[in-house]
């Protein structure tokens, strides 16, 4: 996979090819968002990207930005929402082992960067589009979590926080990141493009003080007078990474990254002697519900039993189904709501009855027939009593034929990036397994821990990279310079 | 919690207190037997431990070490096994995300291993207890994980593995470290006591030459001729390292560990460049075994639904309660299987019939009717087609009154230890994240990821402590001098 990790020292560094007072490593989100901050700060910025070109997985993102507590669009659009509910939900949405001071400092500020943003030039329309993580047409403001569904519906008032940026089709992500990369290029940070930062270069006091580089196969040198800022993505596409801390999430078929996100900033950073935590959680989505009358389907397992609400978000579901039910699930599903499924999946079985589906996927006997007639007895009343699903979803399963969608990771699409990454203070600080500072080293987006650890709603990913790498920006630029 | 993952730079070490060929950092199992591998192959050796005397949580323990292959015990009490059906077993059992090669490893050379352990003095009776984590009785073989339940009964041929050192009462933890470390003692390994190690120290070319350590208040330097082999325990008793990497464990009240567990060792080995792995897994132990005829009762979560075969080992039980159903769990049992649980549970509910019982529980209505019934219907044909149980523990519950025993982490015993750590060559060197070596230092026991990431059979520990900690000795030793 390439070294990166193991540090550079100084007086091994030959001579410096071109110095700053803060060097970004990755200009996807996250960096491009740093890197406006630093120079807004008064530093010298310099900009390093393996690519020919800026953008990484946030280019390739549906350019859904998670945000709340009253922005203007939620409140034309008629939506009541406060730092406060945001931040109950996502409390309860992120954890266990929530960063709690990310997500009160997101929350309190999210309104206030929602206007830089648009500062930047982004565009948002003044719209309502409805539900998922995305928007096919060139809406705004989406429910993109869990906020209508039990639990949490009853922990916070939900609003609806995905903010999609302006752009017909889905691929808003192109959108957010041609304004953003423009905003840097003419705020006078110096880009360097086919440029694969390999190695950190480390003092005599272990102060990270630059990066080694490689452009067209030969070593560079960059000096960082104040700091360096790695926001390289996540490590979704290394093979070996994933196997060593991730592993069960090898059966998911779609990762949702650009080659880059190969995990080279996170171990840049453990080389430096950072922390990584949280490094098995990622966001896992199961896409069962478009169209939505597929949500009035019963998702069970090969045991044939219920395991969550089918109205959760796709991501919640998509995790409690790859880690407690090692990704064998099916939805059922009768005549009167089946639609064909997108994206497409196989049809495992067909039966007029209950009992004959469960044979067709060799189920023991009673229980499927078991849970669908006590779903069927509590749907016919409205209710889901065991579960939870909202009323609104609800129909009892009595028009035959019924059939079982094939959603087992083997056959069905599950699209997967990892959250886990490098330790930083809300102020985008590496940490070392201590707390205590990496000297000279910040961080943001992927190649972080950030706001969430599960329980992920979509536009969370562009909003710690966008939000928390604003903060790595100016806590760079604001170092002693050396 | 104090300050240890960073590294000192040899130039800051004012000068060396003593040094040696190899120092071990910790008198446990893992640390013995790496100082009698290092002494054995002619290494000048010295174990630093910070309590006043050697043992650690292996001193703690019941005294079970997993091994097998066919060892002279398990063929005088008549089971056959070999070091493919044992490398079946764990393959199976302690993935995803198995470390493959040291699974390998140990099961060829498991039988040599015992015949070592007995060459040290330590005392095995040739005979068979039955099964459980630990013997109350001076036996020795007994079934320690799940070799009889589904699906590992299909996959490997059982044998019971689990080897407990004789001693009358469950204390053969402490019989085992006396006689190893009387063995360390006479071996001329020197051992320094109340010695604290709080930072590995490393020189230009970032090998690790030796250890800061702290003797009343002051600082010792120590310089490590050829290497210094970490192993100093798990971090299950450092509530900000379990906080961060595994903050589901918090749930657990019974830590099984000695106070040093507080990851020390996994921090100095991250200091130096050490990569870690796995650092969410633990053994999660419910016990609900005791008395035997409790197997018989029904395992549900909040939902009234069952998850896992209740014959299965209580550590798989334990893992998949607390990570796939939040800790939420009762164990459904009759009156003609029930007898007090050991450790004791409250009840959380009595009634003559399910629906009673379910209506107490604040379950909802139908739920747990449903699963008892299609459960019994099973069981009076002696199949459990769901889960699988064995039918030597079904059981069909109609013996009124009915009970819920309490199994709940708000109320239950769970007893908890971590099983991730540094990452470490089959030979016990000490690995980047790039999976380069970090020169000088060696690692066993719990302060390293090893034989199991899931699905926990007890003496794993105490066998890949024992096992690997022999193996990092002799590497250390063979290093060149420095």
């Amino acid at each position: 996979m390439g070294r990166a990790a193991a540090i550079r020292p100084l007086r091994e560094v030959p001579g410096w090819d071109d110095e700053a007072d803060v060097i970004v490593v990755g200009l996807g989100a996250a960096g491009a968002c740093a890197a406006l901050e630093a120079r807004s700060a008064g530093a010298d910025t310099l900009a390093l990207e393996r690519a020919s070109g800026g953008g990484g997985t946030s280019a390739l993102s549906t350019g859904q930005i998670y945000l709340g507590g009253g922005t203007p669009i939620q409140q034309k659009c008629g939506f009541e929402d406060s730092p406060d509910e945001m931040y109950r939900y996502l409390m309860a949405s992120c954890g266990p082992g929530v960063d709690e001071p990310k997500i009160r400092l997101f929350c309190d500020h999210s309104v206030e960067h929602f206007s830089w943003l648009v500062a930047q030039g982004i565009p948002f329309k003044e719209s309502y589009y409805g539900d998922g993580s995305y928007t096919p047409t060139d809406d705004c403001l989406s429910y993109s979590g869990s906020e209508l569904a039990h639990p949490y519906l009853d922990i916070a008032r939900p609003a609806p926080r995905g903010h999609t940026v302006q752009q017909e089709s889905i691929e808003s992500g192109g959108m957010l990141m041609r304004r953003l990369l423009q905003k840097v290029e003419n705020s006078g940070t110096r880009i360097l493009l086919d440029t694969l930062c390999e190695t950190l270069v480390l003092d005599e006091d272990r102060r990270v003080v630059g990066v080694v580089a490689r452009i067209a196969g030969s070593p560079r040198y960059y000096r960082a007078r104040r700091g360096v800022i790695l926001a390289a993505g996540g490590f979704i596409n290394n093979r070996e990474m994933v196997e060593r801390y991730a592993p069960l999430l090898l059966k998911c078929t779609l990762r949702l990254a650009s080659d880059g996100d190969d995990g080279r900033g996170i171990r840049m950073g453990m080389g430096a002697g950072a922390d990584t935590i949280r490094m098995e959680t990622a966001s896992i989505v199961l896409p069962f519900t478009v169209p939505k009358a597929l949500i009035q389907g019963v998702m069970v397992n090969r045991q044939g039993q219920r395991f969550i609400n089918e109205d959760a978000y796709q991501t919640v579901v998509g995790e409690a189904a790859l880690r407690g039910q090692d990704g064998q699930v099916y939805l059922i599903v009768d005549d009167a709501i089946y639609e064909p499924p997108f994206p497409p999946t196989e049809v495992a079985a067909v039966g007029d009855t209950f009992e004959e589906l469960e044979r067709e996927l060799g189920f023991a006997q009673g229980s499927l027939q078991s849970t669908l007639e006590l779903y069927n007895r509590g749907a016919q009343r409205g209710e889901d009593p065991i579960f939870h699903k909202a009323s609104s979803h609800l129909a009892p399963l009595i028009h035959p034929p019924f059939a079982a969608l094939d959603y087992t990771t083997e056959t069905a699409i599950w699209a997967v990036f990892t959250l886990g990454g490098l330790r930083t203070s809300p102020d985008g600080a590496v940490l070392t397994p201590d707390g205590e500072l990496v000297e000279g080293l910040f961080a943001a987006g992927r190649t972080t821990s950030g706001l969430a650890a599960q329980g992920y709603s979509s536009g969370l990913s562009l909003a710690d990279g966008t939000f928390f790498g604003r903060r790595a920006g100016r806590k760079a630029a604001a170092s002693i310079s050396r």
